[in-house]
């Protein structure tokens, strides 16, 4: 049969990624308490073609996520990466996985729990001349209490669910592999830098500790950016990030959002 | 050319519904302040097909519509059920359009004004034996407080962005036409029985008043369902309606929702 | 503390549905090959008020799913249904949880195999007159290819990827419980009633393959439906089906749809 | 009323955008041929906050939208984005809205006529150190069939709905305007680069038509990537584009995608 993708093409246009999209497969991610987590990832997965090539073999991505079971954490991108580059015979591989991440949170004061989802995503690159590159990204629920409500209201204060999104590369181990951090490091500093935490379950004596504690603790959309940038700044392992926070706002029908992106002087 | 969709089928199964859906166009509806109102509807248009034909004819519900230049109101939906019935040869036919719906809305204490939208519908039927059907559903965004959260904690209370939808029939007219109930009837019973309104634009004095206003009126999604029956029941005009509250909670990862069905006895 | 929702209510509403939305919880299923299947589901949990009472306790309903761990099948569906009636003091409680199903598929030539992906859905009710109601619901996503565009060209045919959603009720065993419809079956009924299947993974002689089989086998959204409806007819265990087919044209920018509903007669 | 958004900030992080997202607005673009089309707008805008000040007024995005009364065209999104400036006080502003467009397209035999929709954004922002900043985007519906399942098949060959999104910024004329670029312009180069266009009615001649069209012209992701980016290459008028194909592959339940982005040497 003839390989239509491995015949020449003379339109002198090299392509940065060929691919597929919107892939669903079972996967298996690192967890800090349990060790392993089962979920189910969304993948992005590219390499690039050079110019003299007509097209890329598409279901030899489908191959390379096979033979490596889902095992999809910080630990086994690179040598998903590597293989996909060899197997393509491409200059560069691409991978992004979205999927989402269960941790068991236990309720303020009655201390009951129930598992609570997080939107999670890895980002891995290698080319022939960039140095590998990682990007973890996290995204958690908050709440947020507006400041300015509560200073000119004579009572209460409108609050809403937000989103803080944190993405972060960061720095290389004496091996040249990046540094971990946990998901559940960055989903601490997300909900410490917003008026509070938001819970899967909620008995009436947590519902009433957390309306206090979000009520104490108003914040901006720029306040929550600004707390979280100023921990990871603060974090040496961390060498660039993206911190990003939206809020649904309850007295209107469009959102509020912050962002700012930062690499380490030097 | 062959006309496949005409030919005869044996397989003896009746299909209630065979159209297109996800059909994007411009529309015109009926203002209750500019007279009409330009925007954008997403239609599912179908008929019903007899056991012996093998298929429908996808491009006439293209051409009906462009018959009708996009006139899409509560007294132009008949009309168009009725084209569509003949041109496809079928004993039934409905259609369901949604589209955004703007208003311009005041703020409480400055007077400024913006333009907010809501999602609005259409639904509409005619077959051989029943009577015509329409159905006009509105989704309303408002502020809700909750009263727990208020009764048990010592300062705040914990609100959020949430979604009033309300589907209604109404009784005929002498002509035999439906009532007319204005989508700016139904945005003002969802408003009126949440916490507070949802504004496109605020001035500081304006979300000063909102704040107090939702403090002031907690309700659960139970109560916003319940306060909009209790309107509902009492206005003669309605028939039928379906009233869905859900509230984006602030302090939980996942939505709470409230939903009543009713139909006028006797 | 006060308990708000035990409050009395005197607006006289009872309401059909009060419940919780878009919980995610990580879920197991029963699986025809490997027993058990671990996956992510989305749920909807509701039981009605009556009239007299204010609110329901929505913490509730993330206790029960935690009390059976997540495991959601059609055997256990009537379990938590009973145990949200009993906690939450209800007269009727429903469920629904949508979830992503992974089978394993070998390509039709070279029995390469990967995991794919179907979108499927549990609904139960429990009610206090009314007997248990348990409905199963598939989407599967196939190949169509067009009768019309075949026969009236003088080469190719136009074709795209279809999804057949099958919704089932069953006929009861002798102590009472539905009787077992696989989701396998119904994914195997969906692919026969199509051009051909779809795949994830295909390498050059299974794509040559899959080609060739959707060329032969021409369907309208139509004739998927009722192909997949004279099936299911014939099955006895099944007393009622919804069948809904829809064709992401690749000659329009809108889909093209068909539906049928049918209950056993007697 | 205290101002709290306008009090000092010591926390030393100044942050790239702040503003509001997901705002549904009235809009006025355009349109070569009828000069002014009206559609519907969403928007994300935000401006840069300095590391001095705690927050910015969100209100006034609004009332800046408001003062425009939606026009919002290549022409006029640089007094947009300088009001927005002004009115916030920042050193930059960003714009980016997303709207659909709609162009009345005639069947390529029988002439039948009927509008489509087309996703287009705008993307403006204007800086304190650098030129100001404005894209176009157009994502274009296309029919595309496989040129290896047509190599290695006896007869017929998998296509698909694809989808071609190109964005370009221009050179600027001599009044330092970007140089326009009508939206109809990369409709045209897309659908010329695919195997066929879309249309939103097809009477049976187009049919036939299209269907050996697109057979007669096979394209891979990679070739649609190539061929707009030839075109483009040679448009000097065009100073950087990104060009994206995405296929919903009939044959996976996965897309295909390739992407290039260009800037112009020199």
């Amino acid at each position: 049969m003839q390989d239509v993708q491995g015949l020449s093409d003379d339109r002198e246009i090299a392509l940065d990624r060929v691919g597929v999209a919107g892939l669903s497969h079972p996967i298996v991610v690192l967890d800090r308490t349990t060790e392993k987590q089962r979920t189910i990832g969304t993948f992005t997965m590219s390499v690039s073609l050079p110019r003299e090539q007509k097209g890329t073999h598409m279901s030899r991505f489908v191959e390379v996520l096979n033979d490596h079971h889902g095992e999809v954490t910080m630990r086994t991108v690179p040598a998903i990466l590597r293989d996909l580059r060899d197997r393509l015979d491409a200059a560069s591989a691409r991978i992004e996985v979205e999927f989402p991440y269960f941790l068991e949170r236990a309720a303020p004061v009655s201390g009951a729990t129930a598992l609570m989802d997080y939107a999670c995503a890895f980002i891995g690159e290698v080319s022939e001349h960039a140095s590998d590159d990682f990007v973890l990204r996290v995204r958690v629920p908050v709440t947020s209490l507006c400041p300015c409500s509560k200073a000119i209201s004579e009572r209460g204060a409108h609050n809403q669910r937000g989103y803080i999104t944190i993405s972060v590369r960061t720095d290389r181990d004496e091996l040249g592999a990046p540094q971990l951090v946990w998901i559940e490091e960055l989903i601490d500093v997300a909900e410490r830098s917003a008026s509070a935490p938001v819970y899967p379950l909620l008995k009436r004596p947590d519902e009433a500790f957390v309306t206090v504690q979000a009520y104490d603790n108003p914040v901006f959309v720029e306040d929550m950016v600004r707390n979280v940038a100023r921990v990871l700044q603060d974090d040496r392992r961390v060498q660039w990030f993206r911190v990003h926070a939206e809020n649904h706002e309850s007295i209107h029908n469009h959102a509020a959002f912050a962002q700012v992106t930062w690499a380490r002087p030097g």
